[in-house]
């Protein structure tokens, strides 16, 4: 586990995709976010009180999170200098970067000598075993795609807030670099030795009896030729007892492949739920997550009932509009969970 | 590439099912096996001249295999000590064991001292692409498989040693460690990173405009709970033009997961296809293979012959029976290959 709570690194970044892991914490987790760390030249926040390494120590903060993707995934010696300072001040650092920090040296000792943690959060944990497709406890929910990169992370991390709202036990179970920042823990699964995808997702959901939901983050989609056996290992690795399919509209392509089209909502959910039968037969599909952040609101509005009426199925963007409607169609096919007694009740 | 000739290494093994990779390299590559390393415990034989390593040298080998699986696939003292002897013999030594050479500082030291390669098969070449799913050129042919360790490897070298004795150029392309013995080159794919699985498939099987075929050794099952993904991806990255399938008729239950059941031969035919068809829109399937070394003959003629008109595929035990009913197929339904004038000619 990464200890919280969080000081976000900025650094020297003016790339809004480019900071989306510390961006995603600060949404997700803001009582866990004390600040950001940035420099003059740096255009961007997230709103957060800007600390020096010594300031966020003082604050509270025990991890500073290397939250950005620079081009190449290298880290410079900007980053590096940086990781060491607040080390020295106190910090454990955690980074998602593929330039991990246990291969530069001069931030290994410096964690050594003052007794703080590195954590390279795309390094699967060893020991994952072989998945065995038992038939485990509890309700589990997973977010499909049409493709890569079209909101699955956070329609997961707002179906988790949107059930915590209504009383409902939900726990996010992070699957990618940034989900495991955000979560404090999970498994990069595209790193993940291949005979090992559907055992990972066992093993970070595993079974439980409180009526609580796991809320698991998909990766890629069934239908990319890139990454289609990750999302199969996870579908089988999941046993999902609900689905939910997320969709970019403005996507024209399949990502980085544009000799491959993008497939159709309902071909998708057919797919998905048929891959997922194997090891969860009563599979059943809960609703559909669109991205519209590229679309004005009526328009987002209209397509996400356009949608609904198409499939059958609540549609919404979860970030923008929230996602009761989902969370009223899992209630109707699931057993309501026992609410959690709240003070207006 | 592996160096060959080989010496075949069966030690003290005393279990069939242990030496499959000795017997796999005697069977398919006879011509390249000078000879077996056995003790005088050791049961069973491949039926070629038990060597010493200074005989074997001596009889022109290149590198002595370890084409045996011991309990937790670890390296005893004596297999150690065997290697290193070996090494010091002149030999190049390659090994399939989960436990590999370089991890041994006793056998890399000697092979460093004595100039001699080491190969540990299940290492995955570094550099492997990410899949791309673009078209490319060339046949390719991809054994699938309603479950683990039902034939595909076997099959696939049958319908390479069937296809060249009728003057097709055809090449095996491996994809475990077996495979990669026989061929002297492929893919480890189960060790792979999982988003690399179809990008490693795509390596393997290059585009080739010589008309000829690409065999490819399939692996798991998409109905395995545990490796769907790996075949998910093996079926992107291999944009098969024709599919065999394999099945095990004996096989009670899916391969160590007695609570999954083996699924119906044309289920996992319309699967195979429809994943496959991603990739490979004009995907068709060419045939059955099916191990019936459990089946007394008659009876495993009578199966091959109903499951043929059940699925409307030809349908052989490669092995037993040869594998003309699945290039006659092949010849159908695609332009013949120019064939290579035989003396016979």
């Amino acid at each position: 586990m990464i200890a919280s709570p969080y000081l976000l690194y900025l650094g020297h970044s003016n790339d809004e995709v480019g900071i989306k892991t510390s961006r995603g914490l600060a949404v997700f987790r803001p009582d866990e976010c004390v600040g950001e760390f940035r420099y003059d030249d740096c255009p961007l926040t997230l709103n957060l009180p800007r600390l020096g390494f010594a300031e966020a120590v003082a604050a509270g903060a025990k991890t500073l999170v290397l939250g950005i993707a620079n081009a190449g995934g290298r880290m410079g010696a900007d980053l590096v200098a940086d990781a060491i300072a607040a080390i020295e001040a106190g910090l454990d650092v955690a980074s998602g970067l593929h330039h991990r920090l246990r291969d530069e040296p001069s931030i290994v000792a410096a964690a050594a000598k003052h007794g703080r943690k590195l954590h390279d959060v795309r390094d699967p944990k060893p020991g994952i075993p072989v998945g065995n497709g038992k038939r485990r406890a509890g309700k589990r929910l997973l977010t499909v795609g049409t493709d890569c990169s079209v909101g699955k992370m956070y329609a997961t991390l707002c179906l988790e807030q949107g059930m915590r709202a209504r009383g409902m036990t939900a726990d996010f179970r992070a699957t990618g670099q940034t989900g495991i920042l955000i979560a404090g823990s999970g498994v990069p699964l595209d790193a993940v030795i291949a005979d090992f995808i559907s055992g990972a997702i066992e093993e970070i959901s595993p079974a439980r009896d409180d009526d609580g939901w796991d809320l698991i983050e998909g990766q890629g989609s069934l239908f990319h030729p890139s990454f289609a056996g990750v999302s199969t290992g996870l579908l089988h690795g999941a046993q999902p007892a609900a689905l939910v399919l997320c969709h970019d509209p403005m996507r024209a392509h399949m990502r980085g492949l544009p000799h491959y089209p993008v497939p159709g909502l309902r071909e998708t959910l057919e797919a998905n739920l048929a891959v997922a039968r194997l090891t969860s037969p009563d599979v059943q599909a809960v609703g559909i997550a669109l991205n519209t952040s590229k679309l004005a609101r009526a328009e987002a509005e209209r397509l996400c009932a356009e949608t609904a009426d198409a499939l059958g199925l609540p549609c919404t963007d979860p970030f923008a509009m929230g996602v009761d409607p989902i969370i009223d169609r899992i209630d109707q096919c699931f057993e309501p969970s026992p609410r959690v007694a709240t003070l207006s009740n």
